[in-house]
């Protein structure tokens, strides 16, 4: 689709899930890597790659002179080469060399971002012991000591834990090109990519939350379980990153964030300038992954659609173990069994502990069924704990049937999912009418929130919420209200979403104020009205609206009616035997 | 993830996508096709392939001794020499030569699938002219004369038009090994993908519509804009098709069927024992690909979930055209434009016109999404007439803003798209009532069905329509009623889908018999009730639900609402100008 032919500094398996997509495009991609059979090189043949390593000034001048663009999939390059590159004119380099360079050395990285008003955990360089330990005193313990140039997936940090260990960190990392970085008490790792063209115009994929294990990424969930407002804040965040970034900085960029314990504020933690591990599921996952916007952008083609194309997606990275390529081989093959899973193995022959060997994608049509989906996998990994063994393994045969019923501790984990359901009342006076509602949802496992908002008493706030909800990530709002009952009426008028109406009531009337108040809403605003008191019914149907398009909850909602008529021809059997007087 | 090493008769595109899945899995191919450079060499290196045809014997015996397992991308390969590898036990060959063979031959075909009961074309075998003319007067005309061997896109067929036409067309396909088949007057042509593990455990992929043109698929639609009921049947008479075939029939076929005019009938056309150009959608649109469940069949690992993980997909091939490669960019070039669009080229060099050189594959998250999508392509298809042109060159510019308004074309395509509503009623009196419901939900181009099912007195169709209403694709059930009014309640009794309730005006008690009657349910069962006669807040509800999951219609309301807001700002603006005595 395009004549320019692509050099690739590094060959590992991000420049083979790049060349993935080029494949698809018919775009010819070269590969500089020493491995001769390097992953990206065993997808590509009839196209001569280069044998040397990505730092060897030769090689990246050859690559070059064969190239019309050269970029990288790791950003530890030798980018004086790549400037002479640029300054010769040879090939066009995305991104430049200049963003390169910043982004290689995280100390220039962090003081560029500061310089754009970019939030950051506080930071200082330490070029001798000396340094390192009045950071210590400055930042209070524990701190993290880092490297400034060549770190990767943990290697590189040091977490300093007392003033006695200052001197042990400023060692064990080499006693040069340091920086201290105040420790974030944080309550998620948040990742998000960003496509930038030439021309600076980016687009912003998810959020993602990314789970370590060992410092190196175990998981990623797609979207991220986090409130709405959160996630525009992280979104932002990682766009003013980006853009904020020199001229000439083309490509797709992972940008890996912190969300601190107050649970609303983001700060960036490190930048890549390349395809991320943070962003594989792009490619079952999103309209266009991150590898074929990577390869748009260098080509200055217009930008793929970000978006997510399903509902929830999780990515499990699998790692060498002790058990060699069995290691690699056991959760692949459980992976099997998973639907919606898919498996990318890097085809690398040496399966050392710790390697990124390959990773799986799994989609879902709601966090819930990802959960399972993904439990199922992770408790195969090579480094899964035996706890986590035993206790996954008591999961997966519970979840035989994939649709199955919401156990306990399944119930804890749909807590902390993001609410798909918005109960609201008009006052704490509501609870006890509201209450079942919130309980259905849980034995549902539908993740809900629920609060006050008071359409007389808290107006502004109800335009708040009602404003934001589908912004939010809500899916249904369920609103209690009695006597005048306004509130489900103006939520409705101020959000696209169903709203649900919950007559509450009161001591006069028998609640047909309240009723008539909700029901009798105007042309072009509508209010799905349910029973006097009968919250019961609003979670019911909010199931029943979140399941017309999601086949976990549509299939729950049938086993429910199922159970329902279970129960009453217990009863019939039991009138039968007792026999209407005695019953 | 599997030792075994698999050999594939021919190199073409379904080698190079089979290639894709296979490589992700780290699994070894190696590729028996005569071009050196063939599509699916170029995506895998550091293996040996053999550069000779897929039907010479000596080619296919060296490719068995270095592999476990024999496959094929085309079903015209040297059926002897599979018979014999299978027979010396070099390799296994899945399918089996004899499954091969059966389907190669297409008179063999129909006369193995008659026997096993399924339902297709009349036909006769036509080995002299005598014979074409009985068969000519048997069917009538048009008739279709078929080879028995070696066809493909539409070569090999001759549609006879009449009985003077019979020696042309008998001459035209070579005077031997032909069949006659009567013309089968159908309104879609259906398409569906099984695969079969050894075992003979099958998993059927959803059911899609294709479109010729110039007898080359031109177009795919995933899922079949078709009734349920009828979509139920051909995955049925699909998965039949597949499990009667012998022993030995492990791997993916394509099974290509005809819909009868009468709405109803579903006929077997022909079977494709291989990947399918019908499946290429399932690469991005379902959880495993027909490509890597091809590898897992003839694997024998567990099958893939073969369900959609989007809720639309098209699939648009891309042929050569006079103006040779760039009747090829043109469309891929459109589609960078076009979110949700993926494009995958063959690497094929010479753009021949009909050839099929890559295709181009949208995912989206409606019908009416994907069809808007799509139109931005088609129109810039190399063999698109220039009709066809004009007409898509006027939508595309119409819909720069992809979720614009519904345009009255577009209404008419949105009559032709399965429902997602289905807006019912006791009696045709209450037709007026429920209209406006039917006139929102066709501005909003939310496809729907109206239709009259009394509780009373067609209590029968109530159960049936409720029942299968899921199943057949609705999302959403509006119920009209008035009275006693039963008819929403028992419907949702029915159905784990959401049902709105829309209260009918009777002669007495204003119609709030027929509120109470609704909104009144018993705990466990929710109706969404809405204002009494105020059916366009039914409808509106129903955009509200399908928008909950679905960003197209949930920003259309979010336009109807502001556009509403525009309307009353107007009415003020009227209001002050022309003063409150003269309004």
């Amino acid at each position: 689709m395009d004549k320019q032919v692509i050099g690739i500094l590094g060959g590992g398996q991000l420049g083979r899930m790049f060349i993935e997509a080029a494949g698809r495009m018919n775009i010819e991609v070269r590969v500089l890597d020493p491995t001769k059979q390097s992953p990206a090189k065993q997808i590509s043949s009839f196209v001569s790659h280069i044998d040397e390593p990505f730092t060897s000034s030769e090689a990246i001048k050859k690559l070059a002179q064969e190239c019309d663009v050269l970029t990288v999939e790791i950003e530890h390059v030798n980018c004086d080469e790549l400037a002479a590159v640029e300054k010769l004119g040879l090939a066009k380099v995305r991104p430049s060399s200049s963003t390169v360079r910043l982004i290689q050395d995280k100390y220039l990285q962090k003081c560029y971002l500061e310089e754009h008003n970019l939030s950051l955990p506080e930071y200082v360089k330490c070029d001798t012991l000396e340094e390192a330990q009045d950071a210590g005193r400055r930042f209070g313990y524990p701190f993290v000591l880092k490297c400034r140039l060549g770190a990767y997936d943990g290697r590189g940090n040091y977490v300093v834990k007392s003033e006695s260990d200052v001197a042990s960190g400023f060692e064990f990392l080499g006693c040069k090109m340091l920086y201290a970085e105040k420790f974030v008490p944080f309550v998620k790792e948040l990742a998000v990519m960003v496509v930038r063209r030439p021309s600076g115009q980016v687009a912003t994929y998810p959020v993602v939350e990314t789970v370590q294990r060992d410092n190196i990424c175990e998981l990623v969930y797609a979207p991220a379980q986090i409130d709405g407002q959160v996630r525009g804040l992280a979104m932002k965040v990682a766009t003013d990153t980006i853009s904020c970034l020199p001229e000439g900085s083309a490509g797709i960029f992972g940008v890996e964030m912190f969300l601190h314990r107050d649970g609303k504020t983001v700060v960036v933690n490190e930048i890549a300038p390349r395809p991320h591990n943070s962003g594989h599921y792009t490619i079952e996952a999103c309209s266009t992954s991150q590898f074929e916007n990577h390869l748009r952008a260098v080509l200055d083609l217009p930008l793929g659609d970000t978006s997510l194309k399903v509902p929830a997606a999780a990515m499990i990275n699998v790692l060498g173990g002790s058990n060699g390529f069995d290691s690699v081989l056991d959760p692949c093959l459980a992976s099997l069994d998973v639907a919606g899973a898919t498996v990318h193995l890097y085809g690398k022959a040496d399966a050392k502990p710790g390697r990124k060997m390959g990773h799986i994608t799994v989609v879902a049509d709601s966090a819930l069924q990802l959960r399972r989906r993904t439990d199922m996998i992770v408790g195969k990994l090579a480094n899964a704990s035996d706890e986590e063994r035993q206790r996954l393994a008591y999961r997966q045969s519970a979840l035989v049937a994939e649709n199955g019923s919401v156990s306990d501790e399944e119930k804890e984990d749909v807590k902390a999912m993001s609410p798909l359901v918005g109960i609201i009342m008009g006052s704490d006076s509501d609870l006890p009418t509201m209450r079942p509602a919130a309980q259905l949802l849980e034995q549902f496992g539908v993740p809900f929130e629920l609060t006050i908002v008071s359409a007389h008493r808290t107006p502004d706030r109800m335009f708040e919420y009602a404003r934001a909800a589908h912004k939010r990530g809500l899916k249904v709002i369920i609103a209690g209200a009695g006597g005048a009952a306004h509130l489900p009426g103006m939520v409705a008028a101020l959000t696209p979403l169903p709203v649900v109406g919950v007559p509450v009531k009161g001591r006069c009337l028998d609640g047909v104020d309240s009723l008539h108040s909700i029901v009798q809403m105007p042309r072009g605003v509508p209010v799905a009205t349910v029973a006097i008191n009968n919250s019961d019914n609003a979670a019911l149907l909010a199931v029943r609206i979140i399941g017309s398009s999601c086949p976990t909850y549509l299939d729950a909602m049938q086993q429910y009616m199922d159970d329902m008529r279970t129960g009453v021809e217990k009863k019939i059997e039991r009138l039968d035997i007792t026999g209407w007087k005695d019953y």
